[in-house]
């Protein structure tokens, strides 16, 4: 089978391209640029030197050649890829927010200032987060050339983190909040000042703080997990940290009384936390383990770690720890991913594999990174 | 003037003879050390080459000579060092917890796990946050020989950012989140796992969730701020950066109804900040710059601009950004120190500026470093 | 096939026990450790969750159950395990120093301080840099079971940049310079002041001036490649950079006068280089990149390109760039390895390919971590 | 007095405002940008804030009103501001390459591809590396106003290291190696692909190697400090390393045969350092430190510790470690600075502290941070 990778020398199109190089099922890449079209892709990134040796093409030679097709690109810009790939009858999975707002074209417009081109594309399209949306995804595959509107990094992170709460309802009426933090490839490949190594190393600092425009995405992510009930506020903030890879959240979410401990504190009292709080804790764990069981990406700790990002490094896990204030008025869920893979590129081809029926750890199930 | 540094050695006992060797009052040094006795202190840290030379002195010999003490020392071990500095008259400026829960033994005992050895000298004491009690520092040592309770990293840039909406009544009854970030130096000088460099660099992960001792200093700071108000309830959660020095607050305060911008969204609608938001914003901005006008430290940061760890870096500052989330309900005060000057050593010599009446700035006046 | 793998728990045997658990020939794994004899790997490594669950055997259990033995101990205590093996019949494969000198014992000794233990091993022993001994390696294993010296980390990169420049009579005599600088994981996971975060972070310095232990290493490497020549005389310097991966090694090596180009600047004229000393560099490059034509792991970079560890992270590839200083007497080669990799655990997984006849690249052959 | 510093907007003029910020001579500060003229420096760098506050003014506005000013421009646009302040009577302090060359137009143009604009200017110019040319700096400043070239980062580590042994005559003819590590800051404040954080993060690697400009200007140094000796030849490799701060130089020289151990091992023989070796080490330890003894920057190290360039962090020291190779056959400096104080900005007011007669240390006696 072959993939088409248009927008492949950014950092997610050159990471898919990575992953599709080790893919059992690919034997055919067509990697594609707007900038770099007819440069080897072995020169742009050597690292590819011995492994993927590949001319870039214009992104409509791999949008007609390839049996399936991603696209890495600015929002707004690969519709049309979109569509051709529709007429010919293949799937397409969009690395960019034009199709994960499905009909709301509101929503989209509100927070990226541009219109739909074709709206008619979101009969076609679902969301692509396969812990929220896996049976529909085969069911649309099944009917014809699904359109996949891949999620944004920070979206899967706190999304994954805050399900099981939500469909469980524990959460109370009030405001969750998701505080994140990510590495820097995250801003992508193209330099500025904000990227620029001496600007961001050995500093910490929020960006975008009460507006960046992953927020409404998260939102609804929580309202169709949460359906039935109160749609949930939110807050987000996003921090950089100095580090290449890998978001971790850490979310807020006030418990419903009859989640609380039976005789818990007062949440005035400021106590270290009582084994009573352990107790609840864990209770809470078992239900996320319960919840993520057949998830074959979804790892929720034991009890006394928390989730960091350099233990999914290089992989397409999702780590979870769970967590109560010392109140145990409030669950503080942590999540960790490597942004470029499960946030990206990894859920990406997790996608694919969903949509083809592959094993859907091909091509992804390793042992992340261990430094 | 002579100052004593018992546990010259450790990190922050090693910044305070730094910033103590360029201070324009103090002309001798007595570094001690438990561990280190005997040996130079230009040998444990090459740094002080040509600068600094000195050897490290047994922790009494220092407490008998200087004409002020500094100790840096593990929690509990210090009080007869204070004890002995009271009955020779000279100030004793602690930069562990002994001395940070005032007469609230309880408070003490059950997050640290000991008693007080000398309850009594809490009524020499005060806790040293300038901006808190600057005029009872001052009211102490003119009545006689002061022991200063220097705060915690965490809790200096946590207190700082939540204060002028706690003093001012914006905070409605509710919790209020503290999301922060440390350098590594924040865990001492002693190698460890955890701050072992191929455990922690390239990474991002919480630790203690829900457990960290310097919480209830904290609340008790939050407490006195708002007093005459509800207590607000405080959810505290520390992270480790790849990163040397330096922490970041982000900081939740739910709005109280009337401190919400007028016509302000609903909470669920989920859309790009409005100008009334950011209007009102604005006007919070100003509240904490009138707030903070006299204070030496303290940098309100202009609208558009996020506090950040590398802009405070080997400085005494705070920056604090001021932001509203989307919907208007809820405030996010983002604060950064140098853990290790505004948060340890810095202020420590702050608050000898204090007690002895010299310039607050002196030896403190210094542009952070650029990069 | 079951592979064993002794000191599962430091960095190289859990870097051993990630590479293995997808090679594509190992069904089964037998990690042991002494110190954490009884515990999970898993627990050890979290990363291993989902991927590999194992517990720890005690030495013996992996040494007596397995097809092919991996040791990753420190130097001088595994020689019991190899003669077990050598007894069994399986195949041992060292990463400590014990077999890297075959029967110098001399040398061995007056680097490590200790003397063999059962010196008639070296019989069945032979130093695993497959570029060097691939077919030495293949007639020991034909003959019997075989025990693999695996260079140490600083060696392989060294060796390899100078192995042409070495055997094709390019070197002139007098001294060849290996300045080279390690990422913090080759310190190993123990931790220490050396490698604690605030002491390396941000800083690069140099360690062993004049005294590290792989000098005699590469000088042994150097002499058998350059057999029949001089033995060319070496100073070896190691650095330590602030990442946690990587081998950079800049190799001087003095050209022979007829491998100057025919009319070169006087070497005191600092000129910018010529157009002549650009081709003359040209020409060595094609020959190393000739030299090395069927190597699966040794890439020759490109003209305009310098060797950098970072595309070669996670890989078991050596990049080697070529160059020669403004005058045209020194050569000067670059080479990057990741240390762990090459210049560890995938070079023993090679071995291992080379000793049972598996394709070289098996459980090796992936692109390099983009970022 | 007042200082100008043109190009405050980029690395080396901020740092240098942030070191004249502080300086007790200096009560008149006027920073100028061509590109940010019209903002306020602590709008361009926020670190500023509540310690300097300044329009950015046109260049000419800063040459025309100071008693001293610094210009930090790219090459070949600064000799006009140089002669409108040679004409005004004040000192001009370069920080750029115009005036590295003196007389020798021919190097500079070969080397930065441009004529000199004023050549004559070079009559009332010095290169202001004071460890060399401090009485002839004194000398032109008597006798009118006299231009600094100030020296290149990698120039002033490199020429400090190898000093002493080429001024006493350790050095034997042949090639001297400076092998060079810079962290980015050396690269400016302009985003660029090899200095986006991503791309240099967790990784080393060369650049320009055999061709950088800074070539040059070691070889002169050299020459100068060898005057009456063989010219000695130059290789000079940088590398990028990830950090912010500092250069370290490993310099490699071999040594005249009086020089080495009396009995020294065969330079083959490759054994681990002898005492005698060691005990000329020190001997030539003692030679360097006497050769400084009076410079107030430079601090020969102990036996025992390398040069690191986090023990110079944000200081004006030179820090120099001597070593031996294991044969004795090659001397071993390996000298650390910080690339943005004595390796710029610190150099350009040691240098006005000459020229005006000031204590050398006024505004650079500080010990370096710490951590």
């Amino acid at each position: 089978m072959t993939a088409g990778v248009i927008g492949a020398a950014g950092y997610a199109g050159a990471e898919l391209t990575r992953l599709l190089a080790g893919h059992p099922e690919i034997d055919g890449l067509l990697p594609a640029s707007v900038s770099f079209e007819g440069e080897r892709i072995e020169s742009v990134y050597p690292h590819f030197l011995g492994e993927v040796s590949a001319r870039l093409l214009k992104p409509e030679e791999a949008a007609a050649g390839a049996d399936v097709v991603f696209a890495a690109l600015p929002h707004g810009v690969g519709e049309s890829y979109a569509l051709s790939c529709v007429e010919r009858g293949v799937p397409f999975i969009d690395l960019s927010a034009d199709f994960r707002f499905d009909g709301d074209e509101a929503a989209f417009s509100a927070w990226y200032g541009k219109p739909y081109r074709y709206p008619e594309l979101r009969k076609r399209s679902v969301y692509g987060l396969p812990e929220l949306n896996r049976s529909r995804i085969r069911e649309l595959a099944a009917a014809g050339p699904v359109i996949i509107g891949n999620p944004g990094c920070y979206p899967t992170g706190a999304s994954l983190g805050a399900f099981p709460a939500l469909a469980k309802g524990l959460a109370a009426s009030g405001t969750i909040i998701v505080d994140a933090a990510s590495g820097v490839t995250g801003g992508g490949r193209e330099p500025s000042r904000s990227f620029h190594y001496p600007e961001c190393a050995d500093s910490f600092a929020p960006y975008k703080v009460g507006g960046h425009r992953h927020t409404p995405e998260i939102a609804r992510n929580f309202a169709a997990m949460a359906a039935g009930q109160d749609r949930p506020a939110l807050i987000f903030t996003p921090h950089l940290a100095p580090m290449n890879r890998g978001i971790l959240s850490t979310i807020y979410i006030p418990l419903r009384a009859e989640w609380r401990p039976a005789s818990g504190a007062a949440r005035e009292a400021v106590l270290p936390p009582s084994k009573e709080v352990e107790e609840q804790a864990a209770a809470i764990r078992r239900l996320y383990a319960d919840f993520y069981k057949d998830e074959p990406f979804v790892r929720i700790l034991p009890e006394g770690l928390a989730a960091a990002t350099n233990r999914v490094r290089l992989s397409n896990y999702c780590d979870i720890s769970v967590h109560l204030d010392q109140s145990g008025s409030t669950l503080i869920i942590v999540s960790a991913i490597d942004n470029m893979v499960k946030g990206a590129a990894g859920q990406a081809v997790q996608n694919m594999n969903v949509i083809f029926g592959f094993d859907e750890k091909a091509g992804l199930g390793n042992v992340p990174a261990l430094f």
